[in-house]
């Protein structure tokens, strides 16, 4: 089955806005073994939709449009496909009743343009809209299908999942299953690397994705069965496991922080930190996750030097080492631990950007975290990003040192 | 001029990637004044490249391709152009002396396969690419021109901006003069209501983009001259501030962090923070801005009650008014300038959500800042969003209302 996407409005056109749903179809067609040829951007103008709807429906099997649903007259995405497959747009007194409900609800009068919104032509048949006033449309005529679907992304992604992809099932035939391992600690290319022996499997694929906040590996597997999809998905996590190891850190929407926020929930620890290069960031990252009130007592941003001889900090320490060092993040850990009476201290030092600071380099970044076990430290990110970046990848760093000694992984422990 | 966008790439159609090349294009030709009637996606196939680059020649004036100047197999840019347009690739030996001596300069020996890359056809120009090794091709042939640029972002912009558009403005004509004027505390559409009286301006245009941390007014002029351009500009811009007021915090790149950093700075000020509901994101906003550590000594994340207790934060003004009050906004400001010894301390205490908290609704935010002037309060968001918009939100307002209350703007002083 051949596919091919059409997003139609003028504010893609100039700029406006960025299409996103075309990605997001796509990875979906994707994993439903559907292959895309052509995505194309209109503007909101009858002639030239109709224009570039007739050569796709000549060349693909499924033309998925999203937008031009609205009730103005800029909305033109009904009008294209009635005037390609030359039929004409009737009301459909049930779509009008619910529409004129849906107005109601609200208290509100429904303003006669939005009758269209309640129009089908014979071939189409309504897609529902629960998030928005306008149904999307299917339209099955000689072996061809179109699809048409709002541009709001929130309502094309809920009519995409739940009218869309069961009604298109018939023709891709069985089951898929996802499941994404989230890694950290590796490049996306070692990750590929190191998976390179079971990249070329078709059944389930298997996929890297390099995201903000980690190496997703993604296994999608389709068969008959539910059951037997997942089952496929689960032998190759498994051998994945087997080569990635600790480097897995989660599974599907999981992240370092709210599995750090589980470890500790679960044992009922509590966890305080003290960050100068991150300035800020690492507590906000942790308390990005909801649960987080739980298990983190709070945090000390202590930017200026002097601020951390006065939370206890030894001066000589700083003298001696420089405030960029594992000594201090080893002192502002400890501190933090006491002051804040919990379970765990996490300090980290470093050089966030744009300069250089103690003559160590932008990207140096120090962490230590003090806690029953003693003292772990570790480093990151090593690299000259930028000072968001950097600040970005030192929490992380700093997050998943601390997940690794929660699992109880073996570190530079001393 | 009529313009057609063709991004090329097998990552597209997998949704792999996301193209946000066409849209960076789209926003450029708007301020050149150039039509853009269409948007292409293609993957990496000559057949279908060709099949869309014969259509577009066919019916716009200017080309736009990206992506495909790879030197792998998989990257058809050059091989389709050719065989468009009948011409023969041939190494130009300039182009492959700068490409040799780009590899010397990294130590490495150049692959044989990217020869291609220094390759032209007759109707061809180079275009130079500082931060890449695959020049660009604008082609002028028969009326038509064909420009094609890599598909990494950094080295699409910077080809754009100073290889394209100089040789587009013989089409253009004129040059061209931007401004954004960065506005907090109105939404899009208020913003587009008051404003309504210029949008309808032809030169300079002027319209609105709703970013994550602001309302963008984009002012743009076209005029023989730079300075007219320019003139015209500042003459609408004087227009907008009269009707948006103290509603526009800064221009162009300016940040409320970076306005912020810059009077305190100026005034030789310090500022610390003790935040519980932005958790952090407050600090690291500040802290994104390169100058921080001239004007922000700190902050604490007081995420416990019992911490806020710790600090100095009357346990009674928690327990009369509650954590999420302006009472307690206003304790934590007081104590937090005390204890880091800051010209300024900012108080911020809400309810992130997902729950509500003290039967106060999510979204609820209090403010409070301490300085030499006295007290100021503020509130926000106030409406129910995403714990991480919430966060953001309130990070927002806190910043603004430190600006406006720096910039000498009568607040809710008492």
């Amino acid at each position: 089955m051949r596919a091919e996407i059409l997003s139609c409005g003028t504010e893609l056109l100039l700029g406006h806005i960025t299409d996103t749903n075309a990605p997001y179809l796509a990875q979906s067609l994707a994993t439903l073994g559907i292959d895309l040829y052509y995505v194309s951007q209109v503007g909101d103008n009858q002639g030239r939709i109709v224009e570039t709807l007739r050569r796709a429906w000549e060349r693909s099997d499924l033309v998925i449009m999203t937008g031009g649903l609205g009730p103005t007259e800029d909305d033109l995405a009904r009008e294209s496909i009635s005037a390609l497959l030359g039929e004409t747009m009737q009301v459909d007194p049930r779509l009008e009743a619910e529409l004129r409900g849906m107005f109601t609800a609200r208290h509100a009068t429904m303003p006669e343009r939005n009758i269209k919104q309640a129009t089908l032509i014979p071939s189409a048949q309504a897609l529902s809209n629960p998030r928005g006033t306008a149904p999307g449309w299917i339209v099955e005529k000689e072996g061809h299908i179109i699809v048409a679907m709002p541009g709001v992304p929130r309502e094309m992604y809920q009519m995409w999942e739940h009218e869309v992809v069961p009604r298109l099932s018939a023709y891709t035939g069985g089951r898929i299953f996802t499941r994404i391992l989230r890694v950290w600690g590796l490049g996306e290319s070692t990750v590929e690397e190191q998976l390179d022996a079971l990249l070329h499997n078709s059944n389930p694929t298997i996929a890297t994705y390099a995201k903000n906040d980690a190496v997703d590996v993604r296994i999608t597997a389709k068969a008959e069965t539910h059951e037997r999809a997942e089952q496929l998905v689960a032998e190759m996590e498994a051998q994945a496991r087997q080569i990635l190891g600790h480097h897995i850190f989660g599974v599907d929407k999981e992240t370092l922080q709210s599995v750090v926020g589980r470890h500790l929930t679960e044992r009922n620890q509590w966890l305080a930190v003290m960050e100068s290069l991150t300035g800020g960031l690492l507590s906000s990252t942790i308390t990005d996750h909801a649960g987080s009130s739980k298990h983190f007592i709070g945090g000390i941003v202590s930017y200026s030097p002097d601020l951390k001889v006065q939370l206890g900090v030894p001066r000589q320490t700083i003298e001696r080492y420089g405030i960029v060092s594992e000594e201090t993040a080893r002192a502002m850990a400890r501190v933090i631990r006491e002051y804040m009476r919990a379970d765990y201290g996490l300090g980290i030092t470093g050089v966030a950007g744009p300069d250089k600071q103690e003559d160590k380099p932008v990207g140096t970044a120090y962490i230590a975290i003090d806690g029953p076990e003693g003292v772990v430290t570790g480093m990151g990110p090593g690299w000259r990003a930028s000072r968001e970046d950097n600040k970005r990848l030192a929490t992380l760093a700093a997050l998943n040192l601390l997940r690794l000694h929660l699992e109880g992984v073996k570190l530079g422990q001393r």
